[in-house]
């Protein structure tokens, strides 16, 4: 029996991985959990999971302590829930509120399942300084990564890293044409049912963008070439100097990946996921993205060779965008406009520690918001 | 340096571990090889390797022996090109004639580079046995069954293997159209470049039926699915209980196989192989195969069923039809036809070892002869 903390239990992720370990409790009891700002479903979780001690959530739950004694209901600091007795942790928070979260677990030497990409956008180089001097483990929960994890060999060097993007809702469109693009058309991803900030990062291709700075993060490898898949079905790809690519593939369903990490090495099948059927034809389409379509595609890559004040602007003004966006105060095409003219003026500095990246993407997000109200 | 002993220098498999292993000279010495009844190119291959001691051929070679005479040709027992200091065998041999090449590196405990399918069609059984108290490793030198093998966990055994089939130069074809098949038509692959047996064999999709039956003894599992994949860039594919597949593509090139075993487990770029171009949309077509179309696939699965003297039936009066296939002496369609009588009556029993599998084989051509010539 392992003990496990899941942060973001009311979001897209969270929401999954309770349905996984509700089917098993012979192998992980869930210690501890935090909602932000939904928690109607608190009850249901506590119902469902006794072994639950410590909730975190942003409101003030009094009827909940009343009739939950043994339950210590917490509001102040979301790394509180954590006790001394956890091994894993899963951070599926969103946004860069989540890096406060893997740094954590790795100063704790736990066991991270990390659905936060953006602690790698963010703090790339810190994490893996500090994952130098920690026993952590952090297993990326992301069809891509997971695919590029099961694609990499013990022996070899990954050549290349070929990340799948399905092109989100608006792939068909031009650039032009996504001008006229509302907040309910982005809110539709084609292949995959995630919550609304990642769905409009699907659909401006920041998404992609920030899965390839984790992706350089987590494997240390710079050539990443990013790949138009409308069908979802190869989630990542890696290519060895020999010239051959190893794929991963599967009907697009985010709780294999969450269930492959829960379990790894041994894959199950706890959870009986659709398989692709071959009775019908099974047609994969595999393109170089254009960047000029995609801007966000070429910032990512051009962080790879700059300071990561750049990936930290990126981040944090996609964050304020989006906010604005599902606010319906900025419009669609503005998410990459502003977001592109932040990235270009800001500094290209090296910032080492959290406060300096804590204090620099408050700036950034100022900047931005500056930017938008004018 | 490790010594290396050459089976079937002149055949295509043949030829391109020759211009391999002339480019990693600084890691293997090829110390003895083997032609059939094209030996025009032997003193080209005593020129590129000096190291080479031993040579077979099927006729005398009287003007080489004044010339070379350091090198021993021999036309007697091919086994005996064989020395006590090597290490590794390439059975680059085309047919039945190949399996006693697979028994003695088994007996010898060398590493084994195997071309020779028809070995574990027809001893896959007495070949797992004999492992058993063996060192061999053996390498499958084909893109079907390198792709497996690369894409197998240690943690996680397979639900299923996925071969890929191109379907040959008749895919598009119905059965009733392949009637009308000329030689030269089931000569020419639509992908990949081989000798005229394994193209025939392609062609009729008796290739693809003896990679099952290969697929099934080298991994052990019974639950193969063939997907007619007609670009060949998938070499096929290994399905895991979590509902996730792993696959492995590249360019259709034999030589990318061999070299990846020649120098297993390091991926490297010694031979520098056409890679992938993304630029142009990369379309992947997989669909499982109609068995009533592709008879020979229905044929091979049942024998994964049956007791081993059907497999041998099934390889032995294949052998025999394509050479009089051939030699124009029965048409194409008649291949399958041929086969699968012999495949329905002949005997259902267990053969155990090599002198029994043998005798069985002759019984079989001598019945398939009969047949065809009445």
């Amino acid at each position: 029996m392992k003990n496990i903390v899941l942060f973001g239990a009311s979001g897209s992720i969270g929401q999954q991985c309770i349905e996984l370990l509700q089917e098993s409790k012979d192998k992980f009891n869930l210690t501890a959990l935090s909602v932000g700002e939904n928690d109607s479903k608190i009850e249901s979780f506590l119902l469902s999971f006794p072994t639950i001690k410590k909730v975190y959530s942003k409101k003030e739950l009094n009827y909940l302590k009343l009739k939950y004694p043994n339950v210590e209901f917490l509001s102040d600091d979301i790394l509180n829930i954590l006790s001394k007795d956890d091994q894993i942790i899963i951070n599926a928070l969103s946004g860069f509120y989540g890096l406060q979260v893997t740094l954590k677990a790795i100063e704790s030497n736990l066991v991270l399942l990390n659905a936060n990409k953006e602690s790698f956008v963010t703090a790339g180089n810190l994490i893996n300084e500090m994952l130098k001097k920690s026993k952590t483990k952090i297993y990326p929960l992301d069809s891509e990564h997971c695919a590029i994890f099961q694609c990499l060999e013990k022996e070899n060097i990954p050549k290349a890293l070929f990340i799948t993007a399905s092109g989100g809702s608006f792939r068909n469109l031009t650039l032009e044409e996504t001008k006229k693009v509302t907040l309910d058309q982005a809110l539709k991803h084609p292949n995959w049912n995630m919550g609304q900030k990642i769905t409009v990062d699907s659909s401006t291709m920041f998404n992609k963008a920030f899965e390839i700075l984790e992706a350089y993060h987590l494997f240390g490898i710079k050539n990443i070439i990013t790949l138009l898949h409308p069908q979802s079905i190869i989630h990542s790809m890696v290519g060895y100097n020999d010239g051959s690519i190893k794929a991963q593939l599967s009907i697009p369903d985010m709780k294999q990946v969450i269930n492959y990490f829960l379990h790894y090495p041994k894959k199950n099948s706890y959870y009986k996921q659709k398989e692709i059927d071959f009775n019908d034809l099974i047609r994969l389409d595999l393109k170089e993205i254009d960047q000029k379509r995609f801007k966000p595609i070429a910032f990512a890559l051009q962080c790879l060779e700059l300071k990561n004040s750049k990936a930290i602007a990126l981040n944090a003004a996609n964050e304020v965008c989006v906010d604005y966006f599902l606010k319906k105060k900025i419009n669609f095409f503005q998410i990459t406009d502003i977001v592109e003219k932040i990235f270009q003026e800001c500094e290209n500095i090296e910032l080492i520690d959290y406060e300096q990246i804590v204090n620099y993407d408050k700036i950034i997000r100022q900047l931005t918001i500056k930017r938008i109200e004018g």
